[in-house]
């Protein structure tokens, strides 16, 4: 085999998110070579789950008899607040325990190539951007729907970071000053409103409060079971409870996407994670938000689509983020 | 004299407010080589505003004895909605009667050279970042806050204006969910809350609500009269009241700050606008809120600054928008 050049070689693309680790091999050209999925298991701590990190790509590595040495990079796109200069993970409030964790210097040092540390979401938004929905756009904001709300923004085609690697933290916008505090410390914030956490919240509140829904049937009677999927089916079968409660955090999340058009001015909204999966129970209810309060040139201009990759979008983008800081 | 190249040629610079037109002639360095103020006399509409600039444009040639054929152009920045591509005043809440009004073509076919059309806080935006408060910096969110609040956004040194030249209409971003509907027509925008006309109408509305205030005696009153001026200078003085009115839309300021914080990560932000001229009244609450409550990372990266042309940052800024078309 003629040795290839650097650039020939693909990336090891790694998604670290609150519930499953996916790891996937891509080629500069956004080929997926291979591709593995398994649990975080993220209760048990950084350490564990770090071993599971390093045992998915030593995995993958093995399933097509490659080596580090064969790889162009490691690219990890976790979930949390990630200090991108650093290579650290400041704060991940879906990865109990992780605070301060160097994920780049640990990776590095153990498979001694070159490894890169992206905030998920971010990463998610140049995978749709380059491979998926946001293909051909300039300008393109980027909305992750689903324990929390994540965002990452393209300018010119590139991603925007900001001075210190963290702009985009759309979910941490204030819509309700009065609101219910945040675990970023801020009060109100777009994601303790319109989140698939906030959903079930407000649903095992009212159930709690004595008011009847079949969601109480669908779990069984365990009330803290209920989750967004649950509401969103017992919404989409016609429940009125359900109904209400998906309509007051879809009318949250226009509120926060009519801010979003009123100041980027994008062509695109690309609207991925969990709860992008209702359909036009989401998109319906924040198309017509935009169109009736945003600024009406910009309202105008942007579309408002669902996201194409899945789960695939962060390893995609991470794959992006590792090729383009060449 | 020898012929000018047309880049050596200056920009004849218009700022059109609420309140006043300044004309000004600007090099291609920042030169500013003569300057005028005038009242808008908005109340007076759209026909005897354009007659007026048209006037303050002629004025300015004569004092220097130049023709419009000795200028790169005539660049305006206008308060209100503006279709950059089409070079129409859409709306503008401070220029009564203001309906698209395609002001570049009628300055244009007037004076038949090039002219440009930019909104007057992206332009202010523009001036401070090249000769104000924003020199050296990559990236900076500004904002104007007066009778409304309006923003410009520099991203990699240049005007961020979106997909249809509207972005940065921070003013307009929701951060009360069930707030006071704004004239945009959105609902609990910004700049209901903390801009200059918020002030005034609450402390309007709990003075004629029966409390007691100096604000009455210094208004002889009329508490029609009232605007923020008195209102922060009644705070300024010991007032109760007015202490409270404005430390209730610093909150409100400082809420969209940390929006503004978590979304762009910005190096910096500049504030400008009547307001702005309050000092610490201001600033010191909204530092004291985005170091409270903005991610942490953010809020240790960005710098709160007062605006440093006053008035002239939207002509400097409108030369800049002209000189960069070329």
């Amino acid at each position: 085999m003629p040795k290839l050049r650097k650039q020939e070689l693909p990336v090891l693309a790694v998604d670290l998110g609150g519930t499953k680790v996916i790891t996937a091999l891509i080629s500069n050209d956004g080929g997926m070579l291979a591709s593995e999925t398994c649990p975080t298991l993220a209760d048990e701590g950084p350490e564990s789950v770090i071993k599971r990190i390093f045992a998915a790509i030593d995995h993958l590595l093995s399933l097509r008899n490659m080596s580090p040495s064969q790889l162009y990079g490691i690219s990890i796109a976790s979930a949390g607040a990630i200090d991108v200069g650093k290579g650290i993970v400041t704060l991940s409030p879906n990865l109990p325990g992780w605070h301060d964790v160097p994920l780049k210097s640990i990776v590095q040092e153990k498979y001694k190539i070159d490894t890169f540390l992206i905030n998920d979401a971010k990463a998610a938004a140049l995978g749709e951007y380059h491979f998926g929905a946001g293909r051909g756009a300039k300008n393109l904001v980027f909305i992750t729907v689903s324990t929390g709300i994540g965002g990452g923004i393209i300018i010119d085609g590139k991603l925007y970071s900001g001075a210190s690697g963290g702009a985009g933290e759309v979910g941490h916008m204030t819509i309700e000053t009065e609101g219910p505090r945040c675990s970023c410390g801020n009060i109100g914030c777009w994601e303790t409103l319109a989140s698939g956490t906030a959903v079930a919240k407000e649903a095992i509140r009212r159930i709690r409060g004595g008011e009847k829904s079949s969601l109480i049937e669908m779990v069984k009677g365990k009330i803290e079971n209920i989750t967004a999927k649950e509401v969103s089916l017992a919404a989409q079968n016609g429940d009125i409870l359900a109904s209400e409660v998906i309509n007051k955090a879809m009318n949250y999340l226009g509120v926060g996407m009519v801010n979003l058009v009123n100041i980027f001015n994008p062509e695109i909204i690309v609207i991925g994670g969990g709860l992008s999966k209702m359909g036009d129970l989401l998109f319906e209810p924040v198309r017509r938000m935009v169109a009736e309060r945003a600024f009406k040139l910009m309202a105008a201009a942007v579309r408002i689509v669902p996201a194409q990759l899945g789960d695939d979008a962060g390893v995609f983008g991470a794959s992006v983020f590792a090729f383009g800081q060449s």
